[in-house]
């Protein structure tokens, strides 16, 4: 029996676990809840409970577990340390060794939840057969992970592929989460496109389909009703895939990677959005043809489990 | 006697090489003329008569030699080959390997001239004691190296630190020598800052001390007037370094380096300017406190040979 590594991908709501072949096959995936009482001082006996649980079931012995990966929502120092991650009410705490004493010692690595779900689908997924991509998850949020030579690029203060924190935008004069103005995340969260399509109904008399939708349109419906070639909501697609064609140029000339994977809710779309981002990557790139490709994640909701027991191999 | 490597840094004008110690002590450094003749073809062969040379003056076997790294004014993949390198007339080649094969085999290592300075600057200059960090020379264009544990991110498509190409400014008009429009080095570089000076002046009837250079007028000039108090020059230095502090904020969340090193002629202004680069790289990267910092870099015209030595290094 060769060896196994595990991938928890810890969110607010659910602990989602993965048990997988050090080939990266998924043997068995499970969930568990996010206990985030009392600052969230349970989740990780939980976690750990729930492995020791689930090995034993599987007739699997801890010392064929090579180790596990933990995606965490917030920033992660190269350490393992978090300074606070709001989400689980954690404060000033180093989770990877906390869950490695809980489980005997076992190898255990944290990373940043979208820099994990990068690696995972660099390893199985969209960006599979190649080492060096760019993840850019276009969810609630606007998230990020940079994979160079299949390692994170985690940065030095936890910083490392937080593009959605990226000003693209001069004209924008809401604040961010983050305390800043024109953020990536503005304009192209699935929040950003609906507020960019309500904004541009409120500016214009034009018959839209989208205006049976109301204050409650969401990403889907711009999308589907740009499908549907809907002036108002082919405006707000070509405007949101333009900051984000900009921002996949801005990447590749410093990273550049041999792949830029679009995932999150939005990526839905398919490739009537990611043609249109793409189209845009082009005109801010002329320097060169030869640079990397753009195309969609794989690995969905799973791509953290993935990303996460693959750190444990490197 | 230790080892030594040889660091060879190819310009349009001279090839400077140096000779260290591995602990980054230079020994020696000269410089021979690049000849440009025949698309460059004798270049190489002169590098290697003139390493041979001085190995043989400074009484140094080959075999204490680790090897020699090369930097090239021109994108370099990962394997050592140039597709093309405008400035010297190469065209489908590897330099690395010719000039290994040139020197009975020694290790030669090339890369693109702005990330080899980068790692010179991490190595022995500016960034000294650090490991990760990102160099910004600011010259008649915009150069830019990232350096991520020690090494240079050189891009699949040696595309990696190409900064000055990032696309930053919407309201520009003319087109940059990339093809792009509204480039970092457009309003970076010292050319950039003597056109916005100008630009300004024509759209001024205000008096100012810039008026008597005329056309001619360099960033030198718009810096030293910017310090004198002149009003026009510190709207154009404010502006200029507004778009530098937007560049660092962007990559401080995405490869997020433990320093920003500014080199290039423009940096001699020093201080005056890396503090209002800083100001508005602060302005721009609200999400945290703890970040990259913003500094000098320290070895002027050798930060190359340094950074090709270093290579040979890893």
């Amino acid at each position: 029996m060769g060896k196994k590594c595990i991938g928890v991908d810890i969110g607010g709501t659910t602990v989602k676990l993965g048990l997988f072949e050090t080939d990266g096959t998924l043997l068995f995936k499970w969930e568990i809840p996010t206990r985030k009482e009392e600052n969230g001082r349970y989740i990780l006996e939980d976690v750990a409970d729930s492995i020791r649980h689930v090995l034993i079931e599987k007739q699997i012995r801890m010392s064929d577990v090579v180790g596990a990966g933990m995606g965490v929502p917030g920033p992660v120092m190269p350490d393992g340390y978090v300074e606070v991650c709001v989400n689980l009410g954690w404060r000033a705490m180093n989770p990877a060794r906390e869950l490695s004493e809980l489980l005997d010692g076992m190898q255990v690595v944290g990373g940043n939840d979208a820099n994990v779900a990068a690696l995972g689908e660099m390893w199985q997924g969209g960006g599979m057969g190649f080492t060096d991509i760019v993840m850019v998850t276009l969810g609630t949020g606007v998230g990020g992970g940079i994979i160079i030579d299949e390692k994170i690029v985690a940065g030095k203060h936890g910083l490392g592929g937080e593009i959605g924190h990226i000003h693209i935008r001069d004209d924008e004069t809401e604040h961010c989460n983050c305390g800043g103005v024109g953020c990536v995340e503005q304009i192209g969260s699935a929040t950003g496109i609906a507020r960019e399509a309500r904004r541009r109904l409120a500016a214009s008399d034009k018959p839209s389909a989208m205006r049976q939708y109301g204050d409650a349109i969401t990403a889907k419906d711009v999308l589907d009703e740009a499908k549907n070639g809907d002036e108002i909501a082919c405006e707000v697609v070509d405007v949101v895939c333009r900051y984000l064609g900009q921002t996949l140029a801005m990447l590749a000339m410093t990273v550049d990677p041999q792949m830029f994977v679009i995932g999150g809710g939005v990526s839905k779309a398919g490739t009537f959005l990611t043609d249109q981002i793409n189209r845009y990557y082009q005109y801010y790139t002329p320097i060169s043809k030869n640079k990397g490709i753009v195309g969609l994640a794989k690995l969905g909701n799973d791509a953290g489990i993935y990303g996460a027991a693959r750190m444990v191999l490197s």
